[in-house]
């Protein structure tokens, strides 16, 4: 399934994206019920953290909307005229992967790197699909980052690399935003790479079983009309169920988490000559059986 | 105020610490009220969020569970008896700041930063005073570091030096536990510093009205019956207000965010012969006018 958030009477709800439309979960449900609906349909993370039963129930609600013509009228908004939300509006962490696509270590001139490189972004600086990246006044050098994003599905520590899958909701993309001048002069990335806006995400959150084989799509970022980058997630150095392994020997994870892992080469700061993000830019970025993720650059 | 978190029949529930007494504020609550109690009384993050009525709200409950005998002993137990959890358990960010006593620089033979340096850890390492510290098998050099932390208290961005102290909410301890060999291994310290249980928070959260001065309390950590800490927050390098103005201008702030404001000189790494926290032991953390947060030591 394809999972969104977006905005309805100012408040933010879950949604469906069946075709061209955007099917608010919660008003089907009441359709569809005599009673009282699941409370779990309240956002993303508390039908992530209902589980199985959760996604039984909407799989469900789904197949009444197909095919209940009446319905769909009633429940649905046209995509066009969607206010998206992050798909995760308050994830427990954002975790992210360094230098972790082969190609990316060589345009940096770096090695690749003998286990998974950390660090974080903090969740305030989440926005979403069609929302602006503001450059901040301490940057001069506000970078792109095309990621693919796994939301995590369940709790769990010490999981093993054959069992990862299992702790997997979904993909996502995010924009791993950078200030390359910040990230770069404070030693510590975890600035830099979380002014506001700096970590879009969406537009859709998109169940594991409907991707084929994460470790084969294609990514592509362009600004404005150039493709800046251009790649595949097979070119990872650290596989997704390796960083979830490694990772959750140390520490917890949590249902909505979320892991961008790495991006792979083009991005604007080791370019000859380097480019980086001007007001009036849009950024997008493509993965295969995801979507594209647009957002506009303007002055923070 | 002394706010603290504990646990009631397996939930956990905000109180006031009056005297050596928890009282569950919801069941005072009951009691004052004919009619429905806040639901802001549910979490202390939600208590935050209700801001300045809260505080007048609770100021009240509390006159009346001081004047009214009956009352006490229905909604209070001995603090003895309590399980402790952190007093905050859902914040938005942990955000921490390296460095910035100046006895600490020296003893590292680093040079002090000119800005803050700044790197955060995951909520998910946060344990309450009085639960276990667990040494990870991925690290031989578990370090201890007494900090102040500041609690946030309402939403806020390019706030001025001189208003910060409106958007505090209050302070608690932490104990900004690191492996060592993990934190310089990966550059980037997030891993080192967010293994689970890495941050022991409380015990109580104190409004701000009740700390005379923050910048002038005496912080003090001992591991079993020896100091290895022992400073005063006036050490800091970069004051509260000014960290929180820092930040500020880069990104949001949110009711319940946490700031650790670093540690002052005694860690165990740049000791000769270095010391690191080994099964047992008993990590004490004492600052005036807050109160001792203590973690015992055993094994991930």
């Amino acid at each position: 399934m394809h999972f969104i958030t977006y905005e309805l009477e100012n408040k933010s709800v879950v949604g469906l994206k069946i075709n061209d439309q955007a099917v608010h979960i919660q008003a089907l449900a009441k359709h569809y019920e005599e009673e009282e609906i699941p409370s779990y349909l309240e956002n993303m993370k508390t039908i992530i953290e209902a589980g199985e039963e959760a996604l039984a129930y909407i799989n469900q609600l789904k197949e009444y909307y197909v095919t209940n013509k009446k319905v769909q009228s009633v429940v649905s908004t046209h995509l066009d005229d969607v206010k998206w939300r992050a798909p995760i509006e308050n994830p427990g962490k954002v975790v992210c992967v360094g230098n972790n696509y082969m190609d990316h270590c060589i345009e940096q001139n770096v090695e690749p790197p003998k286990q998974p490189l950390i660090f974080s972004k903090w969740p305030s600086c989440l926005i979403a699909n069609g929302e602006e990246i503001e450059l901040p006044e301490e940057s001069k050098q506000v970078d792109f980052e095309a990621e693919l994003a796994v939301v995590i599905g369940k709790k769990g520590k010490h999981i093993s690399e054959e069992e990862a899958v299992d702790y997997i909701f979904g993909y996502t993309i995010m924009n791993d935003v950078s200030a390359r001048d910040v990230q770069f002069g404070d030693g510590q990335w975890v600035r830099g790479k979380s002014f506001d806006t700096f970590a879009p995400l969406g537009p859709v959150l998109v169940s594991k079983d409907e991707i084929t084989d994460p470790q084969n799509l294609d990514i592509k970022l362009t600004v404005n009309d150039t493709v800046y980058q251009d790649s595949n997630t097979k070119q990872m150095i650290f596989s997704i169920p390796y960083i979830i392994a490694y990772l959750s020997k140390g520490f917890t994870f949590e249902p909505g988490d979320i892991v961008a892992t790495g991006t792979p080469h083009g991005v604007g700061v080791f370019r000859n000559p380097a480019v980086f993000l001007q007001k009036g830019d849009v950024c997008s970025i493509e993965i295969d059986q995801i979507g594209t993720l647009q957002n506009k650059v303007n002055e923070g």
